[in-house]
């Protein structure tokens, strides 16, 4: 055998699995809580005017994008960087500042992609049990050595809906030994509903980095845009990490549309709170055979009791793409995003003709 | 001074310093290399027709587009992995195959990334010499080291818009050890008009990755779509390393329909042929005020004599962005995109205006 050629790195990294789309004419896709509403149509409009422009390279810094969303955030523009998705400037993250061997404290049963930017830039990925479907600030905290260089928090998290609260971001905060990054991944922070839910801006004078996403309640998934915000410092540093062209130019505008789209915006919120009432009212009626975690992102994770890749399969059967949560590490659990009410209906009854 | 808490390597990733983007009405930009003509029309179509679905993730390997490149070069879509734009292909390759301290070919004077990307996942970047404004694949062969990992070429080569031949890149790759990556940067390859140009996909055997973009003939530089070539074992290892929804939806779906619009395609190679032809004299007109160098790409090499940032600032003023060539390596030189017959015309005359 020849020596392998690529980095050791190569053999740690896993490849993502996505939530199916579904080719088959007529399945609904519950499986990558996108925008069950679609795109924000100030968007749509938006990214159709733009079009004409699109042999022309976009702007290196996504400058309109950036300077809206100073305004909108009421701070300026130093503070913010545009990835193509919010998982780019995860990457940017990790080539900023894990060196080979630094230490990455990231939670079990949470987005992949912390895991696998980390090993990408050789890290050394930590992993920290959730109680009760919950992040463990306590635990994390526990975990932190001489070697931790970044930490991976997902407030709500995917795929559980749960959030950190307040109070315990910042007794983690306080203690925070300086040189440590704290990446809070708010992708679906728009949907949250409970009081204790953390203002995460206002600890940016801190080591902390903010993503965000259009890809869910903006609905522009397909464009690929998402952002971070932290100081001016940390921003500086993941800029010099990106590719010069990094997002394209309909993204950018689409994104820029969407930010103005206040209606789209609240068709979307109520969309979901009816949803997931409807969704609760509906789960709660299979009594023992199913449990659920109330949510606070657009999407519903359900412990179906059972096989869940097999269930998976049942269900697109009966027309209905969901997310088997195996690689989450919960191989009886699905996570369902909250559709449009007639999408949930149809997701009920395929849950009833297979949850028998 | 507190350590600086970024990686080492982030000290030695230099911004990358674009081709300028008028804002000012009038000014014409010959500064980027983008299709004069604009973009495929058949491309602006499928792309307002794919607009509504925005909201949903793009396919993860943007295999619509792969089976399409498959059916256009012979080969099977195992031979193709999609960017977001070339230049994270080339990210990719470095993710892929550089552990610290691994060497890698570069030549100096040609296009910045490949250097970048180089000390993004700390390599070692080893320069060389062009000889006479060419690639020297000689003095390539004299810096291959135990400590090579891999090779970077630009043909054409941006900025000077030369080529490497058949017979010299042979020669190259059968000296060439093994476990060597060879990256062949062909984002101009189709306006070259030379019969010593190598048909690159010939050496796919070897290890041997050749890049294209839909940045140049195929107007689509906004969208961000890039290509990269190889058997399907180096594919595999590139597509580890990418994060899963890297190329948006539309840049797949213009992409696809730009490689069916071949009228586009012919009236933009025409545009370029005629273009360098009505260049070549007026700046023969110029005599001993500049040299230029005789292009294979949709630009053109110039030797201004004289401070090219100087001269950059006055071709603004009088109406024409064109892309000083001092991050380049070459202060006293300027590299001019191939315009429409109009714009050549107001650029031969703001020069005539600046170098007198």
């Amino acid at each position: 055998m020849p020596e392998q050629p690529f980095r050791p790195a190569i053999n740690k990294l896993k490849p993502y699995l996505p939530g199916k789309t579904p080719q088959e004419p007529g399945v609904i896709k519950l499986a990558s809580n996108e925008n069950p509403l679609g795109p924000s149509p100030m968007a749509l409009e938006e990214t159709k005017n733009r079009l004409k422009h699109i042999s022309i390279y976009p702007d290196q810094f996504s400058i309109e994008l950036r300077q809206k969303l100073a305004k909108k955030f009421g701070l300026s523009e130093k503070h913010f960087i545009v990835g193509n998705g919010s998982d780019e400037v995860m990457q940017m993250i990790a080539a900023t500042y894990l060196s080979a061997g630094d230490e990455v404290l990231i939670s079990k049963n949470t987005f992949s992609i912390y895991e696998f930017v980390t090993c990408l830039f050789d890290g050394a990925p930590i992993f920290v049990d959730l109680k009760d479907y919950r992040y463990d600030l306590e635990a994390f905290a526990g975990k932190i050595s001489n070697k931790t260089k970044v930490v991976f928090l997902c407030s709500p998290n995917n795929p559980t809906g749960t959030i950190i609260k307040k109070d315990e971001l910042e007794r983690f905060l306080e203690k925070l030994p300086p040189n440590i990054f704290v990446v809070i991944d708010e992708a679906y922070s728009e949907y949250v509903e409970s009081k204790d839910f953390p203002a995460s801006l206002k600890y940016l004078d801190k080591n902390v980095i903010v993503l965000k996403s259009f890809s869910k309640i903006y609905g522009l998934a397909g464009l690929r845009v998402g952002y971070g915000i932290a100081k001016p410092e940390i921003i500086n540093c993941l800029t010099l990490t990106k590719l010069p062209f990094n997002v394209n130019r309909l993204a950018v505008a689409g994104a820029v549309a969407a930010l103005d789209d206040s209606e789209h915006f609240e068709k979307s919120l109520i969309n979901n709170y009816q949803g997931k009432k409807h969704l609760y009212s509906e789960l709660a009626s299979f009594g023992p055979k199913l449990s659920f975690m109330e949510t606070e992102a657009n999407f519903i994770f359900i412990d179906v009791k059972r096989n869940a890749d097999e269930l998976f399969l049942e269900l697109l059967r009966e027309g209905v793409a969901v997310r088997p949560l195996t690689s989450f590490g919960f191989p009886e659990a699905i996570r369902v995003t909250i559709g449009t009410p007639k999408q949930i209906e149809r997701f009920i009854s395929a849950l009833r003709n297979t949850l028998r």
